[in-house]
Order: structure tokens, then sequence, then C-alpha cells
């Protein structure tokens, strides 16, 4: 357990490892780079991260995917209007277009290694949150009568998420953000229920 | 320019690459297994690949990337009907379940760096292929009255891919294909015009 001023310094290594991340890119920066921008020695950056490196990496992972969240607010959760999740597009689409080819999270999970249980669970509770959120807008407009009750809403929420995770992969390997636009006005759309002209053939 | 019996071997080579890669995972295939699998000797592996180790993972990528097209076929070509589609929607689905969490492709671009030119343009052009495809199957369909003719259907098959793409990464950090499975089914029912019920309020 650590004090208030031990745990405000552990928030301070945290944020100056991020931004120097951030700014030079993972392979650039040493142990002793986040110090100097935190103001902390090695012997305190080891005794709040024991076991090194890789333990310092997975906060910043952690904390960065906490950033992917709060990136959304305040439209994510409060997706009650169309207006509201029309702004929600716009800040998503905004937030990875800034990023472009340069997915913080993206490159500290590489660079822990995706395949380890921990660096998983950042990505899994991430993408949990993440869904919940939308699936309970999706559930607030079907109480507003904004969309169709009968809409599967963890199915929604499912799709949608996978619609943005691919537009940002796509994104990253190209550098553009047409696929994700493309992906979530097809998916606002389809919520909407914006009326594609019924070919009465089906 | 090689001979046909030049290119067929060079063919031989790069199939057993990648059956070796598919059965081993990359880490552990050596030119040496390579060789064997293939019947060739070290100086016929330099002889067709000159450059080495990573100028043959790059054919493999390419073959592999290939193979993306090949098994969504004869669906993929033909998208003129509903159950057309549909049928492509298992395939792609089945496919990627199949494959759970080990992409070849994938794989094979991450070992070779996927920031270099020649492994960026790979997975470019598969993307590009793709979605012609896709987007090709929409206008077949809006010819046929299936799809309302106002769709903007580059923009639908940017979607379509970034939801495939999107489903994909998520199978391959849960192991799971649901994610996919209600991205593509959600593009399906947007694309057919499945009518939520309109709200009336906008």
């Amino acid at each position: 357990m650590l004090t208030k001023k031990g745990s405000a310094t552990r928030q301070r290594i945290i944020e100056a490892a991020a931004t120097e991340i951030r700014e030079r890119g993972i392979g650039n920066v040493t142990l002793d780079d986040i110090g100097r921008r935190s103001n902390t020695g090695k012997s305190q950056l080891f005794h709040y991260f024991p076991e090194g490196r890789e333990q310092l990496l997975l906060a910043v992972a952690q904390r960065e995917a906490d950033r992917v969240i709060e990136d959304q607010q305040p439209y994510l959760s409060e997706l009650t209007s169309w207006e509201a999740w029309r702004r929600w597009r716009d800040v998503v689409v905004d937030r990875y277009r800034r990023l472009g080819v340069n997915c913080p999270l993206g490159a500290l999970i590489t660079e822990i290694d995706r395949r380890t249980p921990a660096a998983q669970e950042v990505t899994r509770q991430l993408f949990v949150q993440w869904q919940r959120q939308v699936e309970i807008g999706i559930r607030q407009m079907q109480d507003l009568g904004e969309i169709d009750p009968e809409l599967d809403a963890p199915s929604a929420a499912s799709a949608v998420i996978a619609a943005i995770q691919g537009g940002v992969v796509i994104l990253m390997t190209t550098g553009s953000a047409r696929h994700l636009e493309a992906a979530l006005d097809f998916c606002l759309d389809h919520l909407r229920g914006a009326q594609l002209r019924p070919s009465g053939k089906h």
C-alpha cells in the first residue's frame, strides 16, 4: 500500500514515462530519461517498480489504455442523443488521426510482448470497458425510442468496436483515416435506421 | 526471367516455407528446414533468393496474402445474390476461426518488420484487391436492385473491410470470433437495408 505522497510520485513517474515515449518513441527512451523527466533517482524508480523496465512499461500501457477512454469523454458516457453520437464519432476520428501511424498503446503492448498475460489483460479490459459504454449508449437510445428496441445491443456494440479497431489498424498502416470514418459512419447510419431504399425483391 | 522449371522450383520452395511456418511457427523454422521440405540444397535456395531469409519470407508473405483472397473464392468474386454474400460471410468467419490466434500473414509481416516498404506493399495490395472485390459486389447488387443505388459503394466497401480487419484483430487477441461475426452481420444487415424500425423522431 502506497502513502498518498508515494502514490503521487509513482503517478509522476508513469506520466513522465508516457510523455517521453509519446515524444521520442519507445525504442529511444531509457530509465535514465524517465528519471530525469520525473525528477526521480534510479533507486526511487526501483522502489516503485521493483521488477524494472517491463513493470514500468506495463503501468504506462495501463495509463494509455485509460487515456483511450478519457479522450472520448464526455461523449462516450453520454450517448443519449444523435448529436452526442456524432460528436463522439468526431473525437474518435480526431484522436486517431492526430496519433497517425503512432499508437502509443500499441507500441507499448508490442514492446512488452502482446502474448504475455499482463499485456493481454490491459487490452482485454480496455475493449470490455469501451464496448460496455457503447452498449449502454445503444440501450439508452433504445429507451428513448431512437433505436429499434429489437436490435441486439451487445452484438451491435461488438460490431461498432470491431469497426473502430479495424479502422485504427488500417490508419496505423496507411496513415489515412478514411476507413475509420467510413466504418463509423456506416455503423451510425445503421443504428439510426437510415433508410436504405428497400429493394422489394427479398 | 526464370525458366518454367525454375519458376516451379521457386514456387515449391515458397510453398514448403509456407507450410513449415504454418505448422511450426515462424520462430522455429530455419532455411535448412525449408531446404529439407522442398528437396532443395542451400545453393539452390540462394539461387532463387539471393538476398536470403528476408527475401524468401517476403515471397511467402505474398503467397499468404494471395491465399487470403483465394480462400474467399468463389464467393468473393461473385457477390451477385444475398445467398452468395451469406456464404462469403461464412467462409471468412470459418477461415479466421480456423486460424485462431495464429495469422500466418500477420506473423510474417511482423517478422519482416511491418514498417519496411516491401512489407507494407504486400498488405496494401491485399487490402486494395479485397476492397475492390467487395465494392464490385455492392455495385452488382445495386444493379440488381438489391442495394439502394444511392449508397456510396466505395465507402461501404471501406467500412466492410475495416469491420473484417477489426474482427480479425480481436479474434487474434481473444481467440473468439464473436466480434468478427457481429461485425459482418451488422454490415450485411445494413447493406440489405434490414429495416430497423424508424423512430419517427429524427
